[in-house]
């Protein structure tokens, strides 16, 4: 099987495959209890992505288990503001903790030289499990590697953690936004320089997480996701134009027709909240769909998970559809709910 | 001025008013140097809910200050589970903490007959706001009683108290829908006996606040939003048919239009993330908007306050809208601000 006769680069590229291609987000994660046992290994979670031989390993872990048409290198989004010197920490039920950007001094500190050195493992990762995939037989997986988008990051860095609404950050962007513009306009450009070495080290399918899109107003979605995923997609175009991007602007409700049709990704990510049916239809032909399935009805299992299941095969058949599911996957999910759902979908 | 010629309740019962009707969710709140006071007096919430002159004092600050179109009673949408019975209790900095309803049991413990003896006081306070702005001069103002819609007064009572995704509750309406069915029923019953008795009275608009709606995949939005809305709806328009009801499905992103269409409500509250012309022209012109200026936008002010309002008075002219925010105005607030709003839309 060469490279374009994979499932998700085939429907990424233009042609509906199905069975649709199926992975899950955060199909690496607590629910495996041998990524648990790796996790015991190294507590740290930022020692663990720069770790290349265990981040590999728990790449790799669910596609042995499920045979998923997609692996997702095992990282986190805050690694790229860590890789510019901004201070990075997780601690154990909090979530991660940063320095408060909040002036022009903190965008000055960021130190894009840094990057290339402070992100080496991870481009170790990726070619790592191209060559376990490979190696091990999963001819029909494609390679995905990520970035947070740069109005995410941005709002990590603004609050200096995680937040129910981002209000630090979206006051921000409407009262000055000269300094927020000079915060997105650093993180737009090490955005492309993280993901074009990602590329170069082998990922195969590029994807963009703006897991806070939702929290903003029009005006700012079209400035700071819209724009900002634009210029990103623009300049991946030309260094890598065999590498297509997904982008998943969580939560973007009605936006997400303005940002399929203006940022220039090959597929748009569709949270749980999405009638999936109903954005494919407003997002056109020209670009594909991925999600939406609930985790809740990942957790949940039986009659319930196969309701809600069918409903996206029935309203996607023949579609350029991507299964997935519309948040990531939680660690109570069963395994045994994962493998049920992977032979239904590849049953249809 | 008679009851009809009140701007709010023209554009309620399908007359466009222009400038439109004003008011702010949360305008009775902390960002007021005379809210603060009264909460020095009075610390406890529940307690404040349940003080009908302090309660109809808060409820008519804001209209003395900015002469708002439309007065909200002040109290909180957990006072209804309270009042079935259910514990409350508000820790400072923490939010809403409650006992949490996992079985059959939980529901059965819910007494709908003690509701109305509990919730005696908070009508005492509809009577007296009512009569506060008859006496005030207040003639142009009218007064929206309101409760939580039972999906999300559902989740606090699942979860007990707030939570970023309210998995718990997603978890049983996808794995025991007898049980979660059982209590949107007893919910959806209440509900309409409570606002029944704000219509009762003196309540002129009621308002269902749905603030977890988008926390819901499409199937279960459709059962648990849509149509227990629409047995409210249904119930009041025979009850009380003519007080009109205002919607908010927070976050419901493109379920908006499902919502308009289905559930009979005379307007549609839109959150800030919604494109406010676009969701009007999805929700069509049977049903009215409201919303949905970016609180972050008012604690900014200036220039970029001044465009956002722009945005939504130049989008809107001329069709069925009530100015509000599209999420309740934060404590940081200043005062001028809003000041320097409500002259902005009385101007256009």
């Amino acid at each position: 099987m060469d490279a374009f006769s994979k499932p998700l680069l085939m429907v990424l590229n233009g042609t509906p495959v199905w069975p649709p291609p199926l992975w899950l987000m955060r199909q690496a994660g607590r629910y495996l209890p041998e990524y648990r046992a790796i996790r015991a290994e190294v507590p740290d979670f930022i020692a663990l992505c720069r770790d290349p031989v265990r981040a590999a390993e728990v790449t790799l872990q669910p596609i042995r288990r499920f045979g998923f048409d997609a692996a997702i290198l095992f990282s986190d989004i805050l690694i790229l503001p860590w890789a510019l010197g901004h201070g990075l920490a997780f601690k154990e039920g909090e979530g991660p903790v940063l320095p408060k950007l909040r002036d022009a001094a903190g965008v000055a500190a960021l130190d894009p030289a840094k990057m290339a050195s402070a992100v080496a493992p991870v481009m170790e990762t990726v070619r790592r499990v191209r060559a376990g995939l490979a190696a091990e037989g999963f001819d029909h997986t494609a390679l995905i590697g990520f970035a947070g988008a740069p109005f995410t990051v941005a709002c990590y860095m603004v609050e200096g953690g995680g937040s129910r609404d981002f209000a630090a950050t979206r006051s921000m962007a409407y009262s000055d936004p000269t300094l927020f513009g000079a915060l997105m306009d650093v993180l737009v450009e090490a955005t492309v320089g993280y993901l074009s070495a990602q590329a170069d080290a082998g990922a195969e399918v590029l994807m963009l997480f703006d897991s806070w899109a939702g929290v903003l107003a029009p005006s700012l979605f079209r400035t700071h996701v819209v724009a900002a995923t634009a210029r990103i997609v623009e300049q991946m175009k030309r260094l890598h134009p065999a590498v297509p991007v997904i982008g998943f602007p969580r939560l973007a409700g009605l936006m997400v027709a303005e940002y399929a049709a203006q940022t220039g990704v090959d597929a748009v990510g569709m949270d749980t909240g999405m009638d999936l049916t109903k954005a494919a239809s407003m997002v056109g032909e020209g670009v594909a769909v991925q999600g939406n399935l609930d985790p809740m009805a990942l957790v949940a299992g039986g009659s319930a998970l196969q309701a809600a299941t069918a409903d996206i095969l029935i309203g996607l058949r023949g579609k350029r559809l991507i299964f997935n599911l519309g948040h990531g996957i939680v660690p109570q999910t069963p395994p045994a709910h994962v493998a049920a759902l992977v032979e239904q979908v590849r049953a249809t």
